[in-house]
């Protein structure tokens, strides 16, 4: 059977690998089993969010409001915006889909840093959409502008902090670098892992508020997978103005949560004190990362996320010391398919941490 | 800010009200409210899902295991066929779109009933296709084929029992119209009530490994939403061949079910009681609707699902009568979209259908 013809270049997303998969391929029990591979948040999620979640089990056997009227309610609060400005995805993955699918089209350019999220780049072949990139590692806005200049691209994605190298870009030079584009190129501000940004440097910050209201080609993405703690539960949302916001419901499907993670994001933006604790124990572990790094004279990112990424020296291979650490059932990223000899690995728990320190010294 | 064009044709989908919905608008307490509108189990789900979901609450910050080797498992035993054979969807509404994406494109036909499942129709104008629809109301599968011949779809999509209106076709006459299709034109075999429909008459039943072994060209669908309980789970599935899942694939979002859902639908397929339970009440309470109708002197399409399908009178409105019932806080679905005068109704539990039965009179 024949098939739409870009799907011939299109590799799936590896993702980071389950404790189950460890279980079954090296026979490991899973309380042995470390994984800091997929910056899922090490404290789960709000108790509180356990509470309500429980409360309605029974619920499961009925659709979602669709309309998701509590959750858009509480996130137009959090942001200061209005429902009409908020689109809720099964992740934000969904919503970079919907802005890929609703802009782009066979022969389109996008642009993105040559490092980055690599489901833009798998969303953009979706439609047959051509992918133009960066040669810098971190965000270099500057070559952003001129590549935007000299392709044209339909969307440009800006992913701050960025993943999977944890660095990120300050709030002003995306708001100077928005003021050079023309309105109808879509540009994508990625702010997955914000929360985190925010406590270790202010500058970080976007006025969310003030983006989409100075600029109508701009949306925001945020998500409830990380500091939120809800990595399992699929939820996401974009933030930009109505008339985008609109075309992009098109593109939506109904009922794209479960019953559950309605509830559990509207309760998870009800405790910010969780959010809060989460990112404290973050900073304050990332810190021990940085020591380390240091210590073991290895290349560490300066880190806005709750990940660090460790770049090896020419004599380390990246692939294979990921692959020592997992065989001694501790899963980190190995980044050798964004072609880095590097890892990324999740910031943990105290005890995580310090047992991955422990683990790795054997295999540097 | 300019989006892709056929954009402009697509009308979003519209889902069945909720319950929170008609509290705000209406002011009626939710105990007071009975939903028979979005073909939901009255009996909820097993009780066996609500423990084991229950107990993975705290598993709310993991991903869940990308492979969804668990389900996938539990779905190639129930159909004897191997995993490879099959693909896991947000509903079975995703996978849908997932095979409209891999298949079709702009200006590509699909061929569907006259009335039929909304979101086909929403998905192929997705991708800029052009719908096809047979004449007749209940599938007629001579007048799909001498439309096939005509128009040469990409896919042809059967949904057998049929939504909005419950009719079914025997499998017999699936086996024979596929014997006629080219290898290249994918048929979509939509299952999503078959649980339902073998209950009341085994001539329904689809061969499903018999299907795929013999056809390269046809994929089944089935769902969790409705006999097993879980609508607000999202969590459905294609079975085919090898290839085709494989394509599909390609397009399928990581993680495009939560934790949760995937615990809740494996367990829910362990649990075939609670199946027969929820179907053998189905199909007593669905004879109440027959003789109500029978009594009433209005039409009722014979069902082979969890719904029964009412056809007004000319001198009834089914919006009218639809939007009475609404104000006396029972919600069902007005057909009108669909250009039929008739109203959809779940079958629900004794209690709800009885209170169904007292209401709808007034305004008969």
């Amino acid at each position: 059977m024949k098939f739409n013809k870009h799907l011939q270049n299109i590799k799936t997303y590896e993702a980071g690998k389950p404790i189950e998969l460890v279980v079954r391929e090296y026979g490991i029990e899973p309380q042995d089993i470390v994984k800091l591979a997929s910056n899922e948040n090490p404290l789960g999620c709000s108790p509180k969010v356990i509470d309500a979640v429980g409360k309605i089990l029974t619920k499961m056997s009925l659709y979602p409001d669709d309309s998701m009227i509590s959750l858009k309610n509480a996130l137009s609060k959090r942001y200061n915006v209005d429902s009409e400005n908020v689109i809720i995805g099964s992740g934000s993955d969904q919503v970079i889909e919907f802005l890929i699918h609703a802009k782009a089209h066979s022969g389109s350019k996008i642009l993105m840093n040559s490092i980055t999220f690599a489901m833009y780049e798998i969303y953009s072949k979706h439609v047959g959409a051509d992918v133009i990139r960066t040669s810098s590692q971190e965000h270099d806005l500057d070559e952003f502008y001129e590549l935007y200049k000299q392709e044209k691209p339909e969307i440009i994605f800006i992913c701050t902090p960025n993943n999977p190298t944890g660095d990120a870009l300050d709030a002003q030079k995306i708001y100077n670098f928005l003021e050079k584009i023309d309105n109808d190129t879509l540009v994508v501000v990625d702010a997955a892992y914000m929360e985190y940004a925010i406590v270790k440097d202010a500058k970080k910050e976007i006025n969310v508020k003030e983006l989409i209201q100075k600029h109508s080609n701009v949306i925001y993405l945020g998500t409830f997978s990380k500091a939120y703690g809800l990595g399992g539960m699929r939820v996401g949302y974009g933030i930009s103005e109505a008339k985008i916001i609109k075309e992009l419901y098109k593109l939506r499907p109904p009922f794209n949560i479960t019953t559950l993670s309605l509830e559990a994001a509207t309760v998870a933006l009800s405790d910010e004190e969780f959010v809060q604790k989460s990112t404290a124990l973050n900073l304050e572990q990332m810190k021990r990362y940085e020591e380390f790094a240091k210590e073991q004279k290895i290349d560490i990112i300066n880190s806005y996320t709750n990940f660090v990424t460790l770049s090896l020296g020419s004599n380390q291979n990246s692939t294979k010391i990921a692959s020592q650490l997992l065989q001694n059932g501790m899963i980190v990223r190995d980044l050798s398919s964004y072609n880095m000899n590097a890892i990324r690995v999740t910031i943990g728990t105290q005890e995580q941490n310090s047992r991955f320190f422990k683990l790795v010294i054997k295999f540097l």
